[in-house]
């Protein structure tokens, strides 16, 4: 086995998209709702997440990006919170609190030492701006942005797999994704990629997050700083 | 004006490829050709650069990637060279030449500076993972990849143009293709793109490059250091 590409899952895997879309609730929604639950309305909006992509991979709708999405979902959880007073630019602002997400603490350093052995690129759901900004806000260096803004389609769609192989150029065997959801890693290994699982025991707050893979993967690790150990990188 | 990001013509304008190709052919092609030309022949495989992608801009073929183009043009550049006998594996290698070039001097040390005001992404005819091998093997850094590997296409397609400006989702004239080609900056001022021309004498060795645009551009600059310079970065 010679892994020479590292394909990244972000949402949740680098990413604790809970506490920061609940911190930019928080923030902007503190005039119209004092007592919101942000965390509450974070994961209620995450929750729109699936249903909202499928549209675009039964090929009901031709590809728009996560921020349409996200906008789209938006009114239907704010009307959940009791909020449907919120101003246009106050929503236009939350779609970008997906923009704004903090890295899971250990991310940036380990990142950096996996850099040194392998090629590196997210392999989300969001698109390039989406990856581009949260790289830049969390000093996260990749080679490539590929996923959905690369493939005009959303993960588990086979595209995602496969171009990220051909992307890279190496055997599939050689190219491994890296998530901390073991669906997302199951499909990868379908398509002949190595996988490595990442606990994210957080991801969903309260309602926790993926100890351990449910699937068969290629490493497992308690974080990506312990992937970096596994994966002998100084 | 506010201009936010940049994206970059590779061949010529941030890469020297005559003297690249011509440093791997006369390394490789050693053994069977010891008195070769080999900047002759790094300029007769660019001269069937622009032929070949046209089968894939016309519509006649899908999209293959610009190493594709590269392994199917060189044994017409050997045959010009009398070079038929030339076995496989160092054809292969050959085609790998255009993943080794080094940048011009002043490249690396004025992208950093670049990075530090604006996003940046190439936007060049070659595909992800050549971009890659070029970017690591410089030292250079970019937010995203562009171009004909993110639009299946070649420039000047007017996909290559409008998909880098939704990738970044500025506006077009907050934009800026950078490039060292007259050519390609007319066709990006034509899709609204800002445009900086770099002066490139040397692109084509003794056959010089262009030293300045011939259609308007936003900027005029005498090598990417200069272009930094005129863009207020430190």
């Amino acid at each position: 086995m010679g892994v020479r590409a590292l394909v990244f899952d972000v949402f949740g895997t680098l990413m604790d998209w809970r506490s920061g879309v609940a911190r930019e609730a928080s923030r902007l929604l503190a005039p119209y709702a004092p007592g919101l639950d942000a965390g509450a309305f974070a994961s209620a909006w995450r929750g729109r997440y699936q249903p909202s992509m499928e549209t675009v991979r039964s090929g009901a709708r031709a590809y728009v990006d996560l921020d349409t999405l996200h906008a789209e979902s938006l009114p239907g959880v704010l009307a959940e919170f009791g909020l449907d007073d919120v101003p246009h630019d106050v929503r236009a602002e939350l779609v970008l609190a997906w923009h704004r997400l903090d890295a899971w603490p250990e991310v940036p350093a380990a990142l950096a030492r996996l850099r040194n052995r392998f090629l590196l690129a997210p392999n989300s759901n969001g698109p390039v701006r989406l990856m581009v900004d949260l790289a830049r806000r969390n000093g996260l260096v990749f080679d490539a942005v590929l996923g959905a803004g690369y493939s005009r389609d959303y993960k588990p769609k086979p595209a995602l797999y496969r171009d990220a192989v051909a992307a890279f150029g190496f055997p599939a065997s050689e190219t491994m994704m890296v998530a901390a959801h073991s669906d997302d890693l199951r499909h990868a290994a379908s398509h002949g990629l190595a996988t490595a699982h990442i606990a994210r025991p957080r991801e969903h707050g309260p309602a926790g997050g993926e100890t351990a893979p449910s699937v068969p993967v290629t490493y497992t690790a308690s974080d990506l700083s312990d992937l970096a150990d596994r994966l002998g990188c100084p």
